[in-house]
């Protein structure tokens, strides 16, 4: 039985972006990363500021039932990126049991085989801003044993600070024209606790990200969508 | 030929709500409803206050490709009902013909046999505070023909004003729990030009209404979601 990294266990809230956005859920937070994304917004999963509990997939479904009660039937995994620990297979196939969905969300850099159990896998590559190297190979090999799943679905993300990651997007969108794409308002200010004047500033941030996606014709069937959480409630980490 | 009742065309925008928000796409707005609702945010498409054009469908799509030029693949078709005009279904095919996908927004109290070529179809029953009242017996047979469809989706989504509307959400949810559901913040305010008011009083609807559904066991699987566009730029018409 292998051991979970896991750092936050907490919900029922909504997920705040992405394919699934506005879906009531519980989420799982898993410590650890292969990358160090430049502007990562949740840095303590791998920078050592928060210590990690190491539990059995038992031990985390009945904490995710002792928060949640009956007030969910949804699972969100995040992290860092869950795709390093193979014990979530094992927490995955306990909520199917329970026919509780699942959702995920991972750069694509490492696959597990129970990535293909999960409800709504969303993979996002990170654009140069983050500072990392996209293995296009690798991620070519991702979507495929994603794709075609029956009555599951995977998506790409991507979270943009400036035209070079939007020209980014637009690359990964061309080579997987067949999956859904969302653009997502990269938050640059991910330590302020000035709520108001966050909540201006991301949302002259997302105005300009979808003037640009409405602008480019190599981004015509995206989705454009902000993280209704940070609109919601600031940098408050576990809501 | 039939002709189609229109009062607005435009975009390329985003879709602000609902199962694709955040899709960019452009917009036709039918003039004419068969519903009064009370809190209508698009009152003009029945109160005589706007003239429609009447409109061939192949002079609609040429109005379509003159605004959008090559910066869309997608069109939504709202209204109004929308439902109510046979003349859309070869407005649908023409789109179709030129590989752009077609959405509808549609209360469900009419039922069109082009309605079954729409890649994505919201029904959205009016809650309680509209003042209108659901033939429920109509929406199981608008929903039974929309399901199932190859590669075509539909969705309900609700407008949440008060707790009354939300247990008419709850009470359609039970009634088709394999159907996506939407909830979605009412805009009370639909007329006020003071947009950083607006604003706030939005998300704090929205925070309401998120609390609402995160403690009801009724409404676990469910999104729920703010009207975007509304928190970018107020009530501006034609956006």
């Amino acid at each position: 039985m292998k051991k979970v990294p896991l750092l936050e266990i907490f919900g029922p809230t909504i997920q705040g972006e992405g394919m699934v956005i506005g879906q009531k859920t519980m989420f799982l937070r898993t410590g650890g990363c292969d990358y160090r994304c430049s502007w990562c917004d949740s840095a303590f999963t791998w920078d050592g500021s928060q210590k990690p509990d190491l539990m059995e997939a038992q031990e985390i479904v009945t904490q995710l039932e002792a928060k949640g009660g009956s007030l969910f039937s949804h699972v969100t995994i995040s992290g860092g990126n869950p795709a390093l620990h193979d014990g979530l297979g094992e927490v995955v196939r306990l909520l199917q049991e329970k026919g509780i969905q699942t959702a995920v969300e991972t750069q694509g850099s490492f696959w597990k085989e129970w990535m293909t159990d999960i409800d709504e896998v969303t993979i996002s590559p990170k654009p140069p801003s983050s500072g990392m190297q996209t293995n296009w190979e690798q991620l070519d090999t991702y979507i495929h044993r994603l794709k075609g799943r029956q009555k599951k679905q995977v998506s790409l993300k991507v979270v943009i600070f400036d035209e070079t990651d939007l020209s980014y997007a637009a690359e990964v969108h061309e080579r997987y024209p067949e999956v859904e794409m969302f653009l997502q308002t990269g938050n640059d200010e991910w330590s302020t606790a000035e709520n108001q004047w966050l909540l201006t500033h991301l949302l002259n941030r997302y105005e300009w990200l979808v003037e640009q996606a409405l602008h480019s014709e190599r981004l015509n069937d995206v989705k454009v969508l902000p993280q209704l959480h940070t609109l919601l409630w600031g940098n408050k980490q576990g809501v």
